[in-house]
């Protein structure tokens, strides 16, 4: 999809250069304090030499730009629209970057991150959950009220929840109908998500007797289907698109510009792209919302694994855009060895962080991390396994890869930009 | 230790009021945008019935008072001196309130951290790890040359470390030397730390050959103790203890004015006021110094079981400060719900979260969350497994105790402090 005018106007956005470099942004250079951001990055100044201080985690500013490229590549390739998940990141910069790299919007979890992108002026915006906060709602209806061009859509997962949207919006004296997507659960026992086509067809009357929403589609979220297969998952989203042409031969979508049928983690997208192919002709047109967020920066362990381009890789490679800087505080035996980087610094949900390269605190050459294992993370440190054949000193940088984006953006607020030599051309502002 | 002239003189701590409401601090009312938080607190806004949204933290203004008063007295009764551990709030805030309760001064583990303390005018700061990271020893250095009364101590633990410690200092042109105090490992496969007497004996020698570093005591961490049990912890402060009459014998603290032995988690306080009472007479008096930190919010889960006050009943009680609030944005079936809150929010490394009440959509009551169980988290998502005498609906709010302070403060910016009754009074700042 291409960018159109609804896209790429976010004057607020300039707002994050202006932003001041202090005490709140960890790893940043002391000495580059009372500086703006925008005179920070233009300084140019070098990752390992300009007064960074450790932890500090880096983002690839070659990797992220090919991995914008390659999922703009691959959803205009199958025809899909793209609204990227935002809570991976939560980085206005990175929304804007998705969006001038075709991104039809952005998806988001809570109210509170629709609030973020909201004041970094993102109009077209998917909420992959349920909405039923009675002050999150009044504030959406204002913000629907004051900008025509907002265009917004959230799940609805039961007629109890429907009540209480339609509820909240009529206090809130709502002016135009929510959007809505019904929302079918990926099976029993998965997460979020109506279990039966008939409880669908039960929550989409609901709507239809709720002057304040909309119904516009369906969407679920395949990445929580039980015992996830390629067989397990196609039956899955084959579900999702008959429901979608049920409802529409039922008449539900009467009337509307644009019919949303939305799935895909980044799991399962190429299982997305080949099922959402074969959509047939409803009564408007189809907008195939893919949804998947962690190619922003991929990641060296559980996206590394499950990535469907594994599958495919004549479309393409993601690459890992994260690598965490620590410096070796102790050294006191052989066997051991800790950085200062610990459960504040790191993913840690999924796996632990890998050592990659150590960078020599004496002349700051770079080798391979040989013989350096990661085997568990204290609040504020590192625990290092090492082995007869690991080079590893007091004040040496270790440089580890990261699993799981999300709960690694979450831990920093500023992260610089840095180029394959060190240059760091940018800083990415997360809003957590 | 009562508070002195050293202590309370936080001007920069006025600024926390100053700050503005907006859309960073997820969980804070909507309509509350632009305002600061001082006049947001002085509105006195009601949790459930204010215009939060969820998910959103609370921390009990009355167990928070309790718990600073018991720490205080605790301290006191036991002579010994206290700077809690600062990285489990990161609030510059609850580092004042620590302070008027009779706190010395703050522990610290990163020099980002230090920073965050110095930027709100905190003047006693113990770094408990070793830093040779030569852009912070730059910072520091000047931070020391700007104000005569920043006292500074932290961690050495190997000659290498002295090394690098002494050439940044040098280079950084430092104006007097940096407090250090020899950090004794807890064992054999423990966390940092020197490992054996003689080996702190060298790390001591080359402290004495560092113009630029002063050797000020003996420092280290008994909750690392390998197998830690009373016996074993008693018996690591004692080698601890003795390592510090041992140094003082050697002359190796000639001429300081105070001698600073320090030890001191959240699991064996007990175990150090013990050991720490029975501290020979040595050279100068002793700073016998305790770092625990968690007690501040303490929890329902790691702390509950490991807290010293189990074995000493007669001697208090700390309070569960947390609870996070979080809405029932789907209920598939009656052997399932699911929140709005997940990793993002809620402390995950060593319990999940408890539930512990349910407050109700419709008419705000609350009652016990019978039958209810958090199983898991996803990063925006609390699955809750519901047996039939559970008594939820979406819409419904859900109070869950925490597990771990650390990783509990460390997932929100500014968290609502709030009374018994649901009135906020403030809001606690973090930087992490």
């Amino acid at each position: 999809m291409a960018a159109d005018n609804a896209v790429g106007q976010h004057t607020e956005l300039t707002q994050l250069a202006d932003e001041r470099v202090d005490f709140r942004f960890k790893g940043l250079p002391p000495d580059a304090d009372g500086l703006t951001v925008g005179e920070l990055a233009a300084q140019g100044r070098n990752l390992f030499t300009g007064g960074f201080t450790t932890p500090v985690l880096a983002l690839s500013a070659e990797c992220v730009a090919h991995n914008l490229a390659l999922m703009e590549t691959y959803s205009t390739r199958h025809g899909l629209a793209f609204a990227p998940h935002g809570k991976t990141s939560m980085a206005p910069e990175l929304f804007a970057r998705q969006e001038r790299h075709g991104a039809w919007g952005i998806t988001l979890a809570v109210p509170h991150q629709v609030r973020v992108a909201r004041a970094h002026g993102f109009r077209r915006i998917f909420l992959a959950n349920e909405l039923v906060d009675a002050a999150a709602l009044r504030w959406l209806a204002a913000e629907l009220t004051a900008d025509p061009e907002f265009r917004f859509v959230c799940y609805v997962d039961s007629e109890r929840g429907v009540e209480l949207m339609d509820a909240a919006l009529r206090e809130a004296g709502a002016t135009r109908p929510v959007d809505v997507v019904v929302e079918l659960g990926a099976g029993d026992g998965a997460r979020t998500g109506v279990r039966t086509e008939a409880e669908c067809a039960a929550v989409a009357d609901a709507v239809a007797t709720a002057p304040t929403l909309r119904l516009t589609g369906v969407a679920g979220y395949e990445g929580e289907v039980p015992q996830a297969d390629p067989e397990r998952v196609h039956a899955w989203l084959r579900r999702l698109v008959a429901l979608a042409a049920e409802f529409d031969k039922a008449g539900r979508f009467a009337g509307l510009d644009e019919i949303v049928v939305s799935a895909g983690g980044s799991a399962w997208f190429d299982a997305v792209a080949d099922v959402f192919a074969e959509i047939p002709e409803l009564s408007a047109p189809v907008l195939k919302l893919l949804r998947s967020g962690a190619y922003v920066s991929h990641d060296d362990g559980h996206y590394k694994e499950l990535t469907p381009f594994n599958r495919v890789p004549e479309e393409g490679t993601l690459q890992p855009a994260f690598r965490l800087w620590a410096q070796v505080v102790s050294r006191p035996n052989p066997e051991q060895a800790f950085t200062n980087a610990g459960k504040r610094d790191a993913a840690y949900d999924l796996h632990l962080p890998a050592a990659q390269v150590v960078r020599d605190a004496r002349d700051g050459s770079q080798r391979p991390a040989t013989g350096i294992e990661v085997t568990g993370l204290s609040d504020q440190h590192a625990w290092l396994r090492t082995s007869p054949e690991a080079d590893l000193e007091v004040g040496d940088w270790v440089g580890m890869g990261l699993s799981h984006p999300c709960t690694s953006f979450d831990k920093w607020q500023l992260i610089p930009l840095v180029e394959a030599d060190g240059t760091v051309t940018d800083y990415i502002r997360t809003y957590f």
